[in-house]
């Protein structure tokens, strides 16, 4: 076979760059290792950025999320027993989030690709990246007894941290940068009313709590756990004790239980590779870099890059630039740094260390202070959180 | 002897206080354990928040800082090569500060008491406070083979981190809050036309480098050395070497050097101890606080104190109304641990940390650039310079 673009990975960067390649007459072939229910089966977070969806829009793939998913123009700090609420609205210039969960986004994508008769391949095995190095590179990848070979002018991975895509490239060309954190979050989806119509971000001595949401109907909690804790040290009884403890009295007295249809624990790492591109490979999304889930960048980082590809792209094939394409992985690590300091910042601001000095604990106390006491400080905060300009 | 508000140490927060209080008829004793020339001669801090110039007109002080300070609406950070400028007057909504040196100001503190037939007692030896636990303290001191005893309402300790008000509260009352940075600040005054009429505050990979002025005819410079090292170690020449190498060429090149006329390291610390009263003694500056001196957080966070307890005694002295005397030390710390927030970051921020790992060395850039890139953060940074409100 053959295609200008070849993508490893069907997550929504994958997807999302296909169909925008795709409205601009750009050929494109998806490949995923495992098969579409497996991708949706997923619990992924569910706050794009105002930028985000945008691109939704453009890659005409917005009609249910504009319907279903929820405008918030804000969310709210709870700490010392108080709730604070920052009116992002207000903060950021009239901008705001869209809550809407990533398994909703990525089937619409898919069901975007079909409709299109996008070219996406499920249950591919064994994908090769081979000469790279090279003017000419090509996939391969087993399907039963028979190997594929993919020609391309350029791959995109954008197959996650632990895809086929970064590790191809050689050795030594790529620096990378890591931070891991001392606590996970234990998270629980439940099909109850969440306690609060807009994300709860708690602070307290115990740790870290999280209350957010899918829909009106589907909940999701988190709370910070030791790394050495796992799933089945937690009963859901334990969890909702917990996290109800973490709340300010009148969160917790107005909280709905019920039993966890999804129940997890995920370590919280900070990870970058540079540079996003090796000659004809360019690398997006969670396959460069990856940040604590603290202030929702992770998606949101994700499309970023595939806004610099796209357009770098375009310009290469419509109008034979290069200048795009080629700034590409300083454009997207430029952004991607920025959303690492500020989920870095939030996770610092908001989680229990351990291992901080009295000192340090007054720090974070004051950061939070000040944060309140500070229109500017919170303009920050939003702009931020809402998303950076691309 | 017999006295309202008995201050120990004459710096320029004890004898602002005394000068603030006897303008409303407060009567105090001031002691100084060194002699004016001595206290004079120290070198210190030189950029005044404009809520502080406001409280020294208010002291009646100002005619000096007023004609001879300079206002300073910005600053300049230097990096990679190049100088941006943060123009404090713009996104502080209009405010400044003044570069004005503190041995200035403490001389005109000094003469408006003398002026004003302040009782200021230098050379002081022994200072005792005795019975602090009760309701009738007093102070004692030694003036060669004499004892003096000095009866009092309140104790003012603004006798520095090294003074004895901090030391003679009960083990047990205060807890303190300490961070010790792995560096320390090598310093140089000359008798040189400064080489920027602002500021240049300067991250390089070498370290840390600061461009700072009393007058136009004097600079002072600083820049990051190991902990390890002494002034012995750094030659003149060695000096405005290093310094060259850390500033933009462009700066390097017009660098005026001259004699060393002062040349010291200061290590940097972070230290905070609470709460700032015990029974009738109130601490002030740097007897309960202090701040690495990026930032210039130092002199000005005593003057809060001095903000808060001047009408704390007023409306005690006045009112007979306690309030804003028993809130003094909430309030001042609410503030002074914005500032030491503040001066952790900035030094954060432009330092070199050895120990930082790839990842937070790339965090510290992001920073940087961030700042660099946000209105909102530039605000934020600026109305932590010019001074958050009293």
């Amino acid at each position: 076979m053959k295609t200008q673009v070849c993508i490893i990975g069907g997550g929504p960067s994958g997807l999302l760059l296909s169909q925008l390649l795709h409205l601009k007459g750009i050929d494109t072939i998806l490949l995923e290792r495992h098969s579409r229910e497996y991708v949706l089966g997923r619990i992924r977070a569910g706050v794009l950025e105002h930028g985000f969806a945008k691109l939704m829009r453009e890659a005409q793939c917005s009609e249910r999320m504009d319907r279903e998913g929820e405008i918030h123009e804000g969310f709210f700090i709870a700490h010392d027993g108080r709730l604070d609420r920052i009116d992002l609205h207000k903060y950021s210039g009239g901008n705001s989030v869209v809550v809407y969960g990533q398994t909703e986004l990525t089937r619409d994508l898919y069901e975007a690709r079909e409709r299109m008769k996008g070219n996406v391949i499920h249950n591919v095995e064994d994908v090769y990246l081979n000469d790279i190095a090279s003017d000419a590179p090509y996939v391969t990848y087993r399907a039963g007894d028979r190997i594929v070979r993919i020609d391309c002018d350029y791959i995109v991975g954008a197959d996650g941290f632990h895809g086929v895509s970064r590790k191809a490239i050689p050795k030594g060309i790529l620096r990378e940068y890591e931070r891991v954190y001392p606590f996970g979050w234990l998270g629980v989806l439940s099909r109850t009313k969440p306690v609060s119509p807009e994300l709860i971000y708690a602070k307290h001595e115990r740790g870290f709590a999280l209350c957010s949401l899918r829909s009106q109907v589907l909940s999701r909690y988190y709370i910070q756990v030791p790394l050495e804790d796992s799933v089945e040290d937690w009963s859901d009884d334990a969890f909702w004790a917990e996290l109800k403890r973490r709340l300010p009295a009148e969160v917790a007295a107005r909280m709905v239980t019920g039993p966890a249809i999804e129940k997890s624990i995920a370590p919280l790492r900070s990870f970058v590779a540079e540079p996003m591109r090796y000659k004809r490979l360019f690398l997006a999304g969670d396959a460069a870099h990856i940040v604590p889930p603290t202030g929702a960048r992770g998606l949101n980082s994700a499309a970023s890059d595939i806004y610099y590809l796209y357009h770098g792209l375009v310009d290469h094939y419509q109008k034979g630039d290069n200048q795009k394409l080629d700034g590409y992985s300083d454009k997207a690590l430029a952004r991607v740094w920025k959303a690492q300091r500020f989920s870095w910042w939030m996770t610092s601001l908001l989680h229990r260390f351990p291992a901080n000095s009295p000192y340090e604990d007054k720090l974070q106390d004051t950061d939070l202070a000040y944060l309140m006491s500070s229109d500017l400080a919170k303009g920050s905060l939003a702009e931020n959180y809402v998303g950076l300009p691309f």
